[in-house]
C-alpha cells in the first residue's frame, strides 16, 4: 500500500504515537486489529486543520456577508453585535465570546438556499484572505495535517470533521482542501425548510440555530451523523476535550491528539488567553486524561505549504 | 468492473430505467456523466428495503421494550398508548397513524447509552420474527434491492438510508443486511447527552425527540448529513415524495423511484389504505412528477433470499 509519508512532521514523541497507533490497529493478527469499519478519525477544524488567528475565517465570512446584508438593511450598522463586525472592531468581538460571535455569524447564513449558499461560499473562498499571513484562507490549511489525513485514510481509515464553525461554508472547501467528502463534515448548522416552487424543490437557511457543534455537542453530533466511537481525535482547544475523551474512553487502543499553538515565528502563540477559543483545562489535564500534546515548534517541520 | 448484476429484476421500464441512468452517469466522456462524489444515492427502509406489514419493524421492537420496561413500571399496562401496545392491539395502534406511533416508539430507546441501545437491538434482532412471514426481520430484506444497491456501489455510488424509523435500530442491521456503514444511516432520532462518569464518557439516549424523519424532514436531513442533492432516490410511500422531488428537481440526469406493494401472493398488496405509511399522493403523481414506479408483481423476479 503506497502512503502519504508524514514528512512534514519531526521524529519525536508525539509522530511516534501516530506511527504506533496505526502499526498496532491495522496490523492483521495485532491483538489491537481493528476492522477497516470502525477505523473513525475526527478533527476539530479552527486551529487544528487550519490558521484560527486573529479570528476564525467563519467570522471573517460573516464579516463581508453583513456588508452584503447592509446594502439592503442599512439599519444594521447601528445595532451591535453588527456594528462592531462592522467596524472590525475585533476587541468587542472577542469580549462576547466563542459562542455568541458565531451564532451571530450563523445568522448571515440564513435566507439563501444550500445551493446559493455553497455559490456564495466558493466565491469568497477563492479571494479571501487571512490578513496576518497574506495567504488565502484555504492556503492556511496545515501540511502536517494533510498529510495525516491522507496518511490515515491510506491505513482505511474515515476522517471526519467535527467542528464548531458552520457546515455548509466547511464544505465548500473540505473536499479540495482536506480530501473530506462533504458528507463527512459535522459543524453548526441552522434549521433549513424544504420549499417547492413549481418544478423547483430547494432547502432554505434559516436564521434559527439547530445544533452548536462545541463542547459536549460534538460528541452528541458524532453519535447522530456518525453513530460510532471514532479511535483517533485531534483537536487544539477546550470545546474539543468533551470529544477527545470520549474516543480515550471506549476500549482497545485510542489516540488522542491535542495541537499546541507555540511558534510565534512561522504561526502564532497563544493558549489560554485567545477568548475566541481557550485551551487551558486541556492542556492542563492531558497528562490526566492519556493526551498527546503535538508542540507546533517542535513536532512539525513545516507549518503550511507552499502558496499558489 | 465487477459488479452484482440485477438478476432479482425482471426485464421491464423499471430494470431498464435503472441500467440507462446508471449507464449514463458513469459513462466517460458523456454528457451526463456524474463524479463519483456526486453520485449519491439515497433508499427509505421501511417497505422500500424491507418488508413493513402489518406494521413496521420498530412498532414490534418497541411492543418488545415496552414488556422490559413494564417489569420495572407495572402501571405502563394501564395507560394508552402503551395499552394498546401491550395487547397487540394492532386497530387501536393503526389508528393513530405514523408519527404518534412512531414517537411513541422512539420513547422507549430513552434511558439507555448508545452502546447499550446497539446491545440491546441487536440481541432482538437476531430472534425477532415478522409474524406473518414467519422470517427473522432482517431475512426480511427485499434481494432485488440488495443487489441494486451492490450494483451502485460498483459503480461508484455511495448508498444511504433516509427512514422514519429510529436511526439506531437501523444501525444495528444495516451493515450487515444491506452494506450500509452506520454513518450512511440517517433516521428518525431522540436527544441524546454527553455523561461523565469517573473515566466513562457515554452518550445517553434521551426521551425527547431530535428529530422525526418523515417527508420534508427527510430532505432537511439529507441536507444535515449528506450536504448535497442525491442523483437517485427509492422510497414506497407518500412520505418518501418530498425526497423524491427533492432528487428529481436537480439538474443533470435524476432518477426517481417508487416501490408499489402490488403482490399479495408473495408479499402483500397494499397502499392507500395502509395508515401507518399509506402511498396515495405519490402514486397519482407519479408521471406528473417524472417518478419510475416499480412493480413488486411485474418487477421482481424473486422477493426475498432464501432463509438461514
Amino acid at each position: 500500500m503506497i502512503t502519504p509519508l508524514l514528512s512534514s512532521w519531526n521524529e519525536g514523541a508525539a509522530k511516534s504515537a501516530i506511527l504506533d497507533f496505526v502499526a498496532q490497529i491495522s496490523t492483521e493478527g495485532s491483538p489491537h486489529h481493528v476492522p477497516p469499519a470502525d477505523r473513525v478519525a475526527v478533527f476539530d477544524n479552527d486551529g487544528t486543520l487550519w490558521c484560527e488567528q486573529p479570528m476564525q475565517a467563519q467570522i471573517y465570512f460573516a464579516l463581508d456577508r453583513l456588508k452584503t446584508l447592509e446594502a439592503t438593511d442599512p439599519g444594521l450598522k447601528h445595532r451591535q453585535p453588527f456594528k462592531a463586525f462592522l467596524e472590525h472592531d475585533l476587541k468587542t468581538i472577542r469580549s462576547l465570546g466563542k459562542q455568541a460571535v458565531f451564532e451571530m455569524a450563523f445568522t448571515t447564513h440564513a435566507g439563501v438556499t444550500e445551493q446559493e449558499f455553497d455559490c456564495i461560499a466558493r466565491d469568497w473562498l477563492s479571494y479571501a484572505r487571512n490578513p496576518r499571513l497574506g495567504r488565502l484562507f484555504v492556503d492556511s490549511a496545515y501540511r502536517p495535517q494533510i498529510e495525516l489525513m491522507g496518511y490515515l485514510r491510506g491505513h482505511g481509515f474515515k476522517t471526519f470533521i467535527v467542528s464548531g464553525g458552520g457546515i455548509d461554508l466547511i464544505r465548500a472547501f473540505a473536499e479540495e482542501a482536506y480530501g473530506i467528502a462533504r458528507e463527512q463534515v459535522i459543524g453548526s448548522s441552522v434549521k433549513t425548510r424544504m420549499d417547492i416552487q413549481e418544478d423547483a424543490v430547494d432547502l432554505f437557511k434559516l436564521g434559527e440555530l439547530n445544533s452548536f457543534d462545541d463542547r459536549e455537542a460534538k460528541v452528541e453530533n458524532i453519535g447522530l451523523h456518525i453513530g460510532r466511537r471514532p479511535i483517533l481525535a485531534f483537536g487544539n482547544s477546550d470545546g474539543d476535550l468533551p470529544m477527545l475523551r470520549y474516543v480515550k474512553a471506549g476500549s482497545g487502543p485510542r489516540l488522542a491528539l491535542l495541537l499546541h499553538h507555540d511558534d510565534a515565528d512561522r504561526e502564532f502563540a497563544y493558549d489560554r488567553e485567545f477568548k475566541l477559543s481557550p485551551l487551558a483545562e486541556a492542556l492542563d489535564r492531558a497528562p490526566q486524561y492519556g493526551i498527546t500534546v503535538v508542540s507546533m515548534r517542535r513536532d512539525w517541520a513545516a507549518v503550511f505549504s507552499p502558496t499558489r
